[in-house]
């Protein structure tokens, strides 16, 4: 990866390491459970394709990641004590930080041969998956599912592009940034005008209760 | 594996992701919640089977598997919109899913000599760990764990038949058969006949409140 | 790893598996419910611990594990039927179980040269995954997340004094004794005192419901 990628997946991992800790503090958590949600969150969608494709998971092979998190969720902690944080900042960053790792993680994917629809797979993975773990974590549906809302849509958006134009010869960096920039536009936009998927409900099936 | 067994399994993958795609449908998720929670439980066992015996993952050595799942499941919502879905076809489909699932895993962990016990485990996990997924993802308790269902049961004795006759040197796809028949059978008889385990309750723990 | 080390690692599965299956017990699982509760709770942190550092998971390695757990559930179960289970007696097994789980993870990875901070990340997830795993199959959210209980938290410092005992050249059997000690002097503390972290709120964000 080149350096200005890794320099924009750090502060991925920090933006999503603060969300994380806000998120963690609607559930009144201790302190070592906010935490312990802000690394999973900045680092679980990572930590996921690493498993699926076989690679050394991306913190144990450079721990600096942890550190972020950790210095990340640390310094949310007083700051949201004092003062009421900026909403709309906040999911300016997470629409950043899905836009960043899903073209990372789809790069990955492409950088061993993995074919287009795994790279769009990895991509979503890398860039979502830290959510629905924390969700999980809460005991709640993973929001990216219930609230209907163009989270993971945008991420597969993005990294499909990508594939597109890398099998057009597009080079590298212009694909790298138009795709990300669909990401982090769609997102922004789903934001910005209340977009979302429509929700799928099956009457028929409310009353089956088999596995 | 057999050309026979493949194509057993590429409609195994289809049935799990019909059955996630309707299980999706009770809990108003959008769209994209739908397509996502089919293919996990699709290919939730495998994924998890793979990881843990240091293979490739399935769907990421052949992607096929995805196209299947993302095909059954946007054909399963079209079809749900317009009819009541024939809940006793998909149980049935579901048990022939988890006899295959359960034998498929089961194999793949003989051929690496693995031993009959972790046999047995792979192919239950095979079988029953996607709609374990499906469930956490929903916020419930896995259905396999809560209703005292003949499920994961089924896929134990199944498999355990399958490790006994290869051991007493029965052909392969006479212990194939005669072991997905098991699962098959005992899960359709206890669908049939409402049978279920004893649930365990265990009064003086209830208060108990450490972790 | 020495024979020690190992017969207490066995005692510490068995231990984990007892708790499984009494934690199993507070929601009426059936009879395999509560065992596969269990196996998780004893094999979870292990388990993770394996697949991120890519080593053989210990119980596909050695598949005695499994035998210990299931042996261990299969032994709670009447006992918990007929008698009220003394809690205190597991709470002091548990955190024996924790201590011994974080020094063995810690030091798998300090055997790998995988530096201090991952050697206590992964004692910890070794201690504590476990128990994550079970609360979020029983849909909960992870007791040692919500409880504010010196349970993780004990981990991470036993696993950090050994880290640090093993930097300055003490010899090694002397810091695993140290830092397991470390470990289950402050669990039990916490459980005499009822110690706990601060609870984190955030009122300002019990609002947002973006993902």
């Amino acid at each position: 990866m080149s350096l200005f990628l890794q320099i924009v997946e750090f502060a991925g991992v920090a933006v999503f390491a603060v969300a994380g800790a806000l998120a963690a503090g609607r559930k009144s958590l201790d302190l070592l459970g906010v935490i312990v949600i802000a690394m999973v969150t900045a680092t679980g969608g990572g930590t996921l394709r690493d498993l699926l494709l076989d690679r050394t998971v991306f913190w144990i092979a450079r721990p600096e990641y942890l550190v972020v998190t950790l210095a990340a969720a640390l310094l949310t902690i007083p700051y949201v004590r004092f003062s009421r944080p900026p909403e709309k900042f906040l999911l300016i960053a997470d629409a950043l930080g899905l836009a960043l790792f899903s073209i990372v993680g789809a790069r990955i994917a492409m950088a061993l041969d993995a074919g287009g629809l795994i790279a769009v797979v990895m991509g979503t993975i890398t860039g979502a998956f830290g959510g629905v773990v924390r969700d999980v974590l809460c005991a709640e549906i993973p929001m990216i599912l219930r609230k209907g809302q163009i989270y993971a849509t945008a991420s597969i958006l993005g990294c499909a592009l990508l594939v597109v134009l890398d099998a057009l010869g597009v080079p590298a960096n212009i694909a790298n940034v138009a795709g990300a920039t669909t990401v982090a536009v769609l997102r922004l936009a789903a934001i910005a005008f209340d977009l979302s998927l429509p929700v799928f409900s099956l009457p028929a099936a409310r009353e089956r209760d088999d596995p």
